[in-house]
């Protein structure tokens, strides 16, 4: 499959890059960007100057910020691209909704990837879950900005800020709950030199009344959180590390160790092979959810 | 069609009953509210009590505010209800999204109204612009809440505020105009003592690239305003008095005086007997999405 990159930032470099180089499916034949392309690979400005040049290109996966991917996705369909995206999908939902409809229109594939969900602890969560009755849910999802995004300014873009890395909390408990989540609750804390939120609390239940409390922070020093928390009638399941861990009970059990972007790209193979797109908005909407009815208040200037 | 209204507060008493009293077609036969029910109507404080009571009702009319409408509507699906709401149609888009989907599968009638789309000028307004190049549109709704929503402690709720109105305009323009609408910025201004911004600026581009913007203003003393102005390539065409009368070039047209809540039970009545849902939760997915990338401030406190 002839493979090309939009948006040559740190996590096509971290990530696309090397887990497409070890995917046999996959060749990365030219690339999308403003910036300086992968070594050995054409770079383009835009989708139409990479279709004349490298016409076979037959998918693209997209890697740019969040702002102005529906231009992007429009130009790819009408050369005929199937696509992935990294997440979060757009800037606003009205876009998502629309290159949606377009990609459908198409008949392309589109993936809207959640890269979390490929952590090697969701499936075999989702699977224990399933046959037991949860009573509780908390997620803990604490990061340092100024580690993982350094100097990125589109971090704090409206509507990102923390809500970047908890898409991603958001994205696997949508995965592994068996039921829809409700917002009921929101408080988002800005800092007073930023339109963004450094931290947030959340307060779901899901359609059967069960509470997930969510807390994301942004200014996590020390040890970084990535942990959802079940109790159920049958233990305690914990996943950590993102949910690349997976503890019953406080033992660790056997998920494998796949890295989440290995399995991202074997799942978009599959569904080129079986022309099938995989398009779920649920997680951005959570967050947007949030924006809506969160309360707001304020808090000490952001330093980098 | 025997009928019940759920929710008896201002919009029920000052619309939707002397409408349905108006309408051949609808008997309102009970009513579900903490608060009294119309005048010789039985009141219940659930709809399993009222169907227990009065077990022919076929169809729900909600008027409640947004928060808690899910579990209502999904208390009129078990009962075999079809349903019609008002808008907005939820507190929460997975709300919203939940209940559109349970309707579906429940094979149930659902109507989530807006009922500025049934003034009269919006289907002649529609069909005008169908046939022309739009250049440029500008939205002004401008109303005193003190005025419309006297002593409604609801209206401040996150996620509200200017919006209630608002939603109204963008309930208008989703409809008239031909292309769907992407936010592209917003400004929105909470009082210093609510939790719900009290003027909002919002600028869209359609698809096509069309300017569409946006101004609210929850605190307009004096005359009132809703207007909607859009310029195109054969003439001026603006609706006033929230749609209800057009003009073209500054000629008044003539577009009946059918009033708003009128058409809509008449297009309630229609579903039903087609046994089709309308649903389109776009007006509200642009709402999520200001609150979503609008950058706030703060102004004076609001005083009722």
């Amino acid at each position: 499959m002839r493979i090309a990159l939009a948006g040559i930032g740190k996590i096509a470099r971290d990530q696309h890059i090397p887990h497409l180089a070890a995917n046999k499916r996959f060749s990365v034949v030219a690339a999308v960007t403003g910036h300086t392309p992968p070594e050995g690979v054409p770079g383009f400005r835009t989708i139409t100057e990479m279709m004349q040049a490298v016409p076979d290109v037959q998918a693209i996966s997209i890697c740019t910020p969040p702002r102005g991917r529906l231009a992007l996705i429009e130009e790819a369909l009408e050369h005929g691209l199937d696509v992935m995206i990294e997440k979060p999908p757009a800037a606003t939902l009205s876009e998502a909704e629309d290159f949606v409809r377009l990609a459908r229109e198409a008949g392309r594939v589109l993936f809207t990837t959640w890269h979390s969900r490929e952590a090697a602890g969701v499936e075999p969560a989702r699977a224990w879950l399933a046959e037991r009755e949860i009573r509780r849910v908390e997620v803990n999802w604490k990061e340092d900005v100024r580690v993982w995004h350094p100097g990125q300014a589109w971090i704090w873009e409206p509507g990102i800020g923390v809500f970047d890395p908890g898409i991603n909390a958001l994205s696997v408990i949508t995965q592994i709950l068996p039921r829809p989540l409700l917002l009921q609750d929101a408080a988002l804390r800005f800092p007073s030199n930023r339109p963004a939120p450094i931290a947030a609390d959340l307060s779901f239940t899901d359609t059967a009344g069960v509470p997930v409390d969510v807390f994301f922070d942004f200014d996590q020093r020390g040890p970084q959180t990535w942990d959802v928390d079940v109790e159920t009638d049958g233990g305690h399941l914990k996943l950590s590390m993102g949910a690349s861990k997976m503890f019953v009970d406080g033992v660790e059990q056997d998920v494998g160790d796949e890295p989440e972007y290995a399995r991202l790209y074997r799942r978009f193979a599959d569904l080129l092979d079986r022309r099938e797109s995989d398009v779920d908005l649920s997680p951005f909407r959570h967050v947007a959810d949030a924006f809506l009815i969160g309360r707001r208040s304020e808090v000490g200037a952001f330093e980098e």
